[in-house]
């Protein structure tokens, strides 16, 4: 197939690649230029801008940072609907807000363009590995029609959700659980910490109950370890729990949760910790307890 | 071995049953009598009160609601401390303060009485079967010495977590971790429907990923089901919490995620619903929402 891939950054050229390994032809489009060469270097195409990529292809897909971004490479000039044809697909893999997945789809859908929300989790490691996961909300038949030759192929699963904003729905979800179990299990482990009792005999107690969790199993240790090499990184995540946030707010939903773990992350970035993983919100207990470790 | 069991409620009796099962003798005390009646038809002897208990045995269980009750059974009038001989060890299995088990345990200390503060995890159904698990604290031999013969009658696991009130640190642990993450399934859940997305796909398009966790596989179905049926009950994980809650403040460790759920059960309790099990937390946000099922 012929495909545009629009946001060449960490994520994005490592699915651009998985792409190309698969047999399609690639037309990239990045607003700095060295990532764009990168790829032409691999057989691929540089487009002018997303409408010139647009223009070339039957898919595009989008990897940017936010609703923002999106907006405008979709809907800006020189955006990929000034440059699209009736037809297209749009397969937006950006973590977004999905009321502006939504509002976005509805623009698409003005000029004939189907939009696909289609977030993935796992970081850049899975991203060259071709082994993120997506959960995708819009059309059925699209998403049934591309799941197999386009999306796992940078994905080792794709989950239908739901109707259009349904993957960053569920996106929402799981950053809000992963955030909250991190802010958990931190608070827990200071605790014990505080009582005199070593958090990782704490961690091996209670890991086989209803405690149990991915979250404990992967970011426990490296609370422990005082290791915070990323991993997801705090600015992300503040960036995610926004959405959840914004979109709560939107569709009258509270998130009290949410809400206080957002500004916990946003004392740890304060201190000089966004670009640290997220377990790292532990530093956010460590410096009210005045002790452990630092970052 | 001549073992006093303390406290016949939902837990004890069955606990005290699978102990006369693996051969011990045992004698039984319980504040109210039918529970110790219904032991004495089992074979084995009811006492007259906690020191009457504790003067015919080799060890004592206490398996009673909160530290005040331990506190009263062990070092009040007619308490074990009183009918005991140097050389008991109590095992409290209850789930109390870990600072409220240091203190008990230097009275006994003083008395020449071993402690361990031997939680659980698990509920009556774990009690019946004989699988619970249990976390420990206290003197490292007196452990090791009864884990097999004693502690493993009751339970399928039993960790040594290191000095006494550790049992209840790890115990505090996990409950402060499930309470926050069935807290944050019921806040994402809720904005997912919200969103107009299926919970339940919302559940699966994630339980694979580092939002996994025990509480989304046993908890959310019942959240989406709206069955509420204990389990463990929202009553009885406020007791936990505002003992984690008086432990941090008695060790100067930030308790917020805590402080914050405990207050939603609360509402939950007010409303009428402390008998439900915890996953009943849901119904918070669903009153806010003004959607969804009841109780």
């Amino acid at each position: 197939m012929h495909i545009a891939f629009i946001g060449l950054g960490i994520m994005g050229k490592p699915m651009a690649r998985n792409l190309r390994r698969a047999g399609h032809d690639m037309v990239v489009y990045n607003r700095s230029r060295p990532a764009m060469d990168e790829l032409v270097r691999d057989g691929m195409t540089a487009a002018a801008n997303p409408a010139d990529a647009a223009a070339r292809a039957d898919i595009v897909v989008t990897m940017l940072p936010n609703s923002p971004e999106v907006r405008d490479v979709v809907t800006g000039d020189n955006g990929v609907l000034s440059g699209a044809r009736n037809g297209l697909v749009l397969i937006d893999m950006s973590s977004i807000a999905p009321l502006a997945a939504r509002e976005i789809a509805a623009l698409c859908g003005e000029k004939g363009v189907t939009m696909l929300d289609a977030p993935v989790s796992g970081g850049e490691p899975k991203a060259i590995d071709g082994t993120l996961a997506v959960m995708a909300g819009g059309d059925r038949d699209t998403f049934d029609r591309l799941r197999e030759p386009v999306l796992l192929k940078m994905a080792a699963s794709a989950v239908y959700c739901g109707p259009i904003g349904a993957g960053n729905a569920a996106k929402l979800a799981n950053q809000i659980i992963v955030a909250a179990n991190i802010a958990a299990v931190a608070e827990a482990l200071t605790l014990a910490g505080q009582i005199g009792v070593d958090p990782a005999v704490v961690v091996d107690a209670i890991r086989g109950g209803l405690a149990g969790s991915a979250v404990l199993e992967a970011k426990a240790p490296m609370m422990i370890r005082d290791d915070f090499t990323p991993g997801f990184k705090i600015d992300l995540h503040i960036k995610d729990l926004a959405n959840a946030l914004e979109t709560g707010h939107g569709v009258g939903s509270p998130m009290p949760i949410t809400a206080q773990i957002a500004e916990m992350l946003q004392t740890v970035r304060a201190d000089g910790g966004g670009q640290c993983d997220h377990s790292a919100l532990i530093t956010y207990f460590r410096k009210l307890t005045g002790t452990g470790g630092g970052r």
